[in-house]
């Protein structure tokens, strides 16, 4: 096709919804930190590592308990349990595509994944290590580790807890799911989206859910890394949801700068594979996702959307299904024996 | 090279030691029962569950959480941890090559994989499911897993509790490690033991750790499924070993049978891939694979072996380790938000 003509029939397709911003196709290619790139032996030492549950006080639990790859890229429960069967206090966030936050964390207390990667284990409901370098000690008493630590970041005094972070990060950031149906209909592709989704795509434009929920990864403006896109949720306090899903119970990132106005602020989360990672919210307070869409519309916009609505928004979101990569299961080295307390 | 000649040669080889039985490298393939072939789509399906943790109380303990077969198919723990924290009272064996096991779980109380397979999901320690019912209720509220089901069993009513094993243990009987350096050894191909290897192979006959550790898997000699091998652990039950190790606080098999004659007679367990699943014994209390062979060749054979037998046969004993075969990730169906409760 003609690339101008391919140009029009994109811009008008787009121009059919009411939305002022660009509807973006989510990137092949996560981007890197300059001092950070996604080289094959940092990912495969960070799949290693993310796998590995010996770096939690039990032996138990490892970024994959509640960030399950082979799902979601969370774990399926309202919080998290962690060590000693003990339950967080917020819904695991999904690990697909998290590398286009610009903040990590719901409250954005992280600026990058690698800040991310070096919270879990040393929090002790998660992994429950006593620090970080209690964390990094078990990693240089398994002697198999050692290879893919030169190997990634070159010989030497290499095993750091910076270098650890590095690789994780640099095997989640291959951690993303482009060619959804989504995708594919703003790509001009085969295979988009239904008629239905094309209408909920309008209708979640109308709505005026795009405000927050833009970009290519439907998770705000792309911003310098470290600076999270924060909103308030909920909005419209007063709502009956707001009291049944316990809404403000939470302050969100008031926790982390103490400021009042930071009060329920909270990073604005991805809508991608939305279908994957029920429940849904900060608490994980709402089980389905034509709730979900029900709730965010009353306590963010004050709007009741009709059954019909909900449901064509509902199948828009389905088709923010992206495709998982395959993944190759990693081999972990064994545990010396004398490591074992 | 001529059959007859080779034939000789590994004769010559093999009666190089004192040992009786044959020395037997491990099939490649492992047996299945009639009534479950090792097909594609049952060990797809078995792959899944397997690892797939949502069929747990808290959804967040699988088989593979204690059987790791990212690693020596057990968890590095001297016992495993199941939901709630709670620890269980004996050590994970390792699902490596366990379908070579005529009885399974240490004391030998499942006949098969597949009854096995229900054990853990109703073990309130383990996932703590209410009963197999509760259990397979959780399977059929995901219906991404019916085309799996169809696809193995054929369609119609398949998603039962005896499907769901059956698909396990497909997937278990594929999990084997051959070509170890004694396999090639054994077998006359090139890459075998090195020279203290094949000195501790002759020790470990010598000494007499052949009478229980024989044939292909070292777990005892070939028996009708669910006719386990079983010996006493410990034998000579007035060593240090056995206090300092409290090698006789459980009863072993005794808690099956309710019989005095199975106090502490347990399941001969495999040696292969010992270096990948430190710690040892049922309880876990002895930490490295030294200490192992001098506590066996003590409380089994009343021995006290040399610093330089004991270093050889644990060279033996790393010449078990096998080939892990290269696996990919499976992927798992959503959970439905209304599922969840």
């Amino acid at each position: 096709m003609n690339r101008v003509l391919f140009a029009v029939i994109l811009s008008a397709l787009i121009s059919s919804t009411a939305y002022a911003g660009r509807w973006e196709a989510l990137p092949e290619v996560a981007p890197a930190p300059e001092d950070n790139p996604t080289t094959e032996a940092r990912v495969a030492l960070g799949k290693m590592l993310f796998f590995d549950p010996r770096f939690s006080s039990t032996g138990t639990v490892s970024c994959f308990s509640c960030h399950n790859v082979m799902e979601g890229g969370d774990d399926h429960r309202p919080t998290s349990i962690g060590v000693h069967g003990q339950a967080g206090g917020r819904n695991a966030p999904t690990v697909w595509n998290a590398a286009f936050n610009s903040a990590q964390f719901w409250d954005g207390r992280a600026p990058t994944l690698e800040e991310q990667a070096k919270g879990p284990p040393v929090n002790p409901i998660e992994m429950g290590m006593q620090d970080l370098d209690a964390a990094i000690s078990r990693v240089k008493a398994i002697p198999g580790y050692k290879p893919y630590f030169d190997a990634a970041f070159g010989p030497g005094d290499n095993i750091t807890i910076d270098n650890a972070a590095k690789a994780v990060s640099a095997y989640e950031r291959t951690l993303i799911t482009p060619n959804s149906p989504y995708d594919r209909h703003v790509m001009g592709k085969q295979h988009g989206m239904t008629e239905q989704q094309v209408r909920g795509m309008e209708t979640f434009a109308n709505t005026g859910c795009t405000a927050c929920h833009s970009g290519a990864n439907f998770n705000g403006p792309t911003l310098p890394m470290g600076q999270g896109f924060f909103q308030k949720f909920p909005t419209f306090a007063d709502k009956l949801h707001v009291k049944k899903y316990k809404l403000t119970d939470d302050p969100g990132r008031m926790q982390v700068t103490e400021q009042q106005a930071d009060r329920n602020m909270w990073r604005v989360p991805t809508l991608r594979n939305l279908v994957d990672t029920a429940p849904y919210m900060h608490n994980g307070e709402v089980k389905t996702l034509d709730e979900a869409v029900r709730v965010m519309a009353k306590t963010q916009l004050d709007k009741d959307l009709s059954e019909g609505e909900v449901a064509d928004i509902v199948a828009f979101l389905e088709a923010l299904r992206g495709t998982y990569p395959e993944q190759s299961m990693p081999r972990l080295p064994p545990t010396p024996g004398d490591l074992l307390k």
